[in-house]
């Protein structure tokens, strides 16, 4: 046995509390390598005399990589203590008993050997809210999706999509034409927006903040803002803002009066200047994000700039009823802070949900006392270079996504924000270079997954563009240059998601065959089991696919009854299935 | 290359800022697999046009095991960001690139490839106070130590150590009676005093609390305790008292409230009682410390406990000076408490040392928002294992060891408390069969490792013992019965750690030879050198060392300058030597 390769630690993700009652326990091996693995536990202070009163129980091969089998159990130990080891078995019956203090050929007797989860605390769960499990996000660039009150357009305010989005053109979006627009979003069936910032700044994309207390003018006032918010409430749908709290604007106040009063300011501390007179032209002296002198970053430890953006925080929730923060750039502000903004956060409005943006492994946000999801860039990546851009084979493709549900509990993958586009990359059907087909089965793909979906606006009508600017065109509204077909899907998909058993969160998800450009995976929860069939090739495929031979089943996507009588399937070009199988 | 067990994940403590400028980072590869690693690595913003301007340096290998290599590296990011990765290379010139994405045959050029440390925050960095480094610690088990007040022993106490220990009797030790000696504690050469509990109680040992802002009387009242602390810290003695916060004891009032009101007692949500009424006697109906009635486990989540808590913990610091507290049964006590608990803490005395009581992996504990250490029970059990009960191999003892220095971050490792034994142990001198040869190699070790070591009361003039109640005997004040050789030896061996360059904490550890019941290990601290080598068999060793032929050297036991000219080094049984080396 490759003992070498052999992972569990006791902490996150290979052990966690899924709830109050429930500890779920992790271990990779190398793929291959081992046939059963069975658990080894027992309540810690369980002994008869000097004997531990360990019992064992079976682990399921929850999903398999070329280089890795990963291995699941979920125990709900009577006194919410447990200690624990793995006993893995390979094709000879070699035995290796995995502890915290190593490898044994037999079980060990000392249970000082053994790894602990010492006592199940309800307050340390991992615990996003509940609704964002069963949320379809629509993400709002709100310069760029309607100009409902041309009265408030900013100076130069170019006619609706006379012309490609450009760093500085201004086309004149506003909440009222968020407003005049939510029965459409009523009809596609989203139930969430996800705005980015709306708070007074500079630019179009309004991530350079002048005033984190103000609505930016150009989009209206806090009662429109108030009205938005309540008519979006009436529509079930939740609202969520944009805080950008990594880095100030040039033009906010404090940032000003350091380059006014240089070393004299009381805001020199604000940030992190290196040395005065500051200099905010060109390659900055201070840090900023990235080296970008005109978003000087704020220091979040010190105490005003913390009081300050925690007062922001609040003030949004309980002045206006938002139900969320987006957090911009959350992997380079600090730990301390975050810890305290969900106290505030969660303090404002219990339900509220914290999403963090970060772009890689984001397991130190995840513990429970920080962030409730972080955008789901490893789902991104995987999910737009196997389907949109085909950079990706389908067993490379298979394997990421097997990896991105195992490196974080489930708890937090049932709240990970899964988009595949947004304002900061080119929009899907360009990467796609306008196969429909493909995004077609990316969007079936997304809204079957595990998390929290979300469409960036337009995508849904065939929007086109590539990397910033170009993703940031004016809402097509012309219901005759709408791609309405592209509409009906993803509204199909929505609704499937919401109302067949299995389709949506909170299920679980395996590959059961991957094929060259063909994955078939399975989604089951308690009875109720789909099979999905995609095929991303414009070859007709056949498919071989294990579980669905000799069983009834109603394709959801046709709306027949089958029965799968042959071990195959036969897939036209780009064709996808989705088999809800009897019980 | 076996890329299936090469080990790796932006988390503790594979990476973790040093100091505010310096990231530390670790490989984990299979023992013998690869030959070099670099780090690949740059500023995340750091692009020429599409370019990311990523340099590579060679990363040591810090340490190696039977199933492990372990290869470490020290960054100074100009501006506190690093994307990074690593290119393993074996002995056929093989390369395998390692990223967050996974395995590649070239370095990839896209960035988001990449492990990320996004921004390195002064604020999150684990920082444990710098006195503990120095610190040797020396527990003190007060009903057992010194009886200096008669005129408070409890009723029914003993004459002074004139029969065993047992789990109900009394001797009488108090705080007069360590005043008494603590001249006794300065010639040792001890510089912190932990003692376990002190507040009102009902046992001999104290651990089942009745008024946590009382002091126990039969030690003494609260001005005597002050002028206790008041005598250490003239003498440049630390103090740290013993939290128990995860149960409270049968007669501590709110449990006795439930006991006489149940369901209707304002106290019943302070507790985790599972129905009424409350059965207090055999196996509770309520959680407990294992299955422990008389100590009902508190629920430190509930507001009013938490706060009750807090203010004990506040308290004992500001009104009394104490300098730190060690926490029984933490791993017991929720996250969200302890993290509370470190700000009341830090925010009282920012010096204060927090020390959590966990036999297991406590990385969860030690992310910098918790703990400040926990006592090493790695650490201790191997050391036990094969210097006292000789059921350790040499090979065995140096991986765990090894282990032990890579399972936490340095910073970490800094500052745990190594204990050899405790009140809940047998004693050392008990383990090893009475053989004070092997203990006086186990303090040699323990002096000479990184850490904050602490020293059993007793163990020093040889007090012997069984697990608890043996091991907590009456201190022998009687010079003639004492061992008095042992006492100069451990004087003598803390006096080499605080005066040697490279004998204490804070130098780089390393075993260069292990041999059959012979370990050969190495300090180093910038131009410091040390070479320990010590025989722990009844046999004479002749022992190769690698590096220290032909070189000039003082061994610092005899005092005498040697030029070692043959490879090898003749160890007398139960032998030591300590070889400072000229540069």
């Amino acid at each position: 046995m490759f003992i070498e390769a052999i992972k569990h630690r006791a902490i996150n993700p290979y052990i966690y509390a899924r709830d109050k009652e429930t500890i779920n326990i992790m271990l990779e091996t190398k793929k291959g390598d081992v046939e059963t693995v069975e658990l080894i536990f027992a309540d810690p202070y369980d002994f008869k005399g000097d004997q531990w009163q360990y019992k064992t129980e079976q682990m399921i091969k929850t999903g398999s990589t070329h280089l890795t089998d990963y291995w699941k159990i979920s125990i709900k130990p009577t006194y919410r203590r447990l200690r624990y080891g793995f006993q893995c078995m390979d094709n000879q019956k070699e035995k290796v008993i995995v502890t915290e203090r190593g490898f044994y050929k037999t079980i060990p007797s000392e249970i000082g050997n053994y790894f602990c989860l010492p006592y199940l605390h309800e307050i340390d769960i991992f615990q996003a809210p509940d609704w964002v499990k069963d949320t379809v996000w629509y993400q709002i660039f709100p310069e760029r999706f309607a100009n409902g009150d041309s009265s408030l357009n900013p100076e130069g305010t170019l006619p609706w999509g006379s012309e490609e989005p450009s760093p500085t053109n201004f086309f004149g979006g506003d909440f009222q034409g968020v407003m005049d627009h939510l029965d459409y979003l009523v009809d596609l069936g989203i139930n969430g927006i996800y705005f980015t910032p709306i708070f007074k700044a500079y630019s179009n994309h309004k991530y350079d903040t002048i005033d984190y207390f103000e609505i930016d003018p150009q989009f209206g006032d806090k009662e429109t803002f108030r009205k938005l918010v309540k008519e979006c409430h009436k529509r079930g749908i939740k609202v969520m803002l944009d805080a950008v709290f990594n880095h100030s604007g040039y033009y906010f106040q404090p940032f000003q009066d350091v380059l006014k009063n240089q070393n004299h300011s009381r805001y020199k501390d604000w940030f992190h200047i290196w040395e005065f007179p500051v200099k905010a032209d060109g390659y900055p002296n201070y840090d900023a994000f990235g080296f970008v002198a005109s978003m000087p970053k704020l220091d979040t430890a010190h105490p005003q700039v913390k009081e300050y953006l925690l007062d922001v925080a609040r003030f949004w929730i309980e002045e206006f009823d938002i139900d969320g923060w987006r957090l911009d750039v959350a992997n380079e502000v600090d730990h301390a802070f975050w810890r305290d903004f969900r106290k505030v956060v969660k303090d404002a409005k219990p339900e509220a949900y914290i999403l963090g943006e970060i772009w890689h492994d984001s397991m130190p946000w995840l513990q429970g006392d920080q962030f409730d999801a972080v955008m789901n860039y490893p789902f991104t990546n995987s999910s737009v270079e196997f389907f949109a851009t085909q950079q990706m084979d389908s067993q490379t493709f298979a394997d990421s996504i097997t990896d991105v549900l195992h490196m974080y509990p489930q708890n937090v993958n049932e709240a990970a924000f899964n988009l595949l586009d947004s304002h900061d990359t080119a929009r899907i059907l360009t990467m796609a270079e306008g196969n429909k087909d493909q995004i077609k089965l990316l969007y079936l793909f997304q809204l079957s997954f595990i998390g929290s979906p979300c469409i960036y606006y337009g995508d849904e009508i065939g929007i086109t563009g590539g990397g910033d600017p170009g993703c940031r065109k004016c809402m097509e509204w012309n219901e005759s240059k709408q791609d309405r077909e592209l509409f009906h899907f993803i509204q199909k998909l929505i609704k499937m998601r919401q109302e067949v058993s299995a389709f949506g969160n909170c299920a679980e998800f395996r590959f059961l065959t991957v094929d060259e450009d063909v994955v078939v995976y399975q989604k089951q929860v308690e009875e109720a089991e789909l099979i999905f069939v995609l095929n991303n090739s414009d070859q007709t495929k056949i498919i071989e696919i294990e579980g669905l031979t000799n069983r009834k089943a109603i394709e959801l996507f046709s709306n027949q009854e089958v029965v799968v009588e042959e071990t195959t399937v036969t897939m036209e070009a780009y064709g996808y299935k989705c088999f809800q199988l009897h019980h």
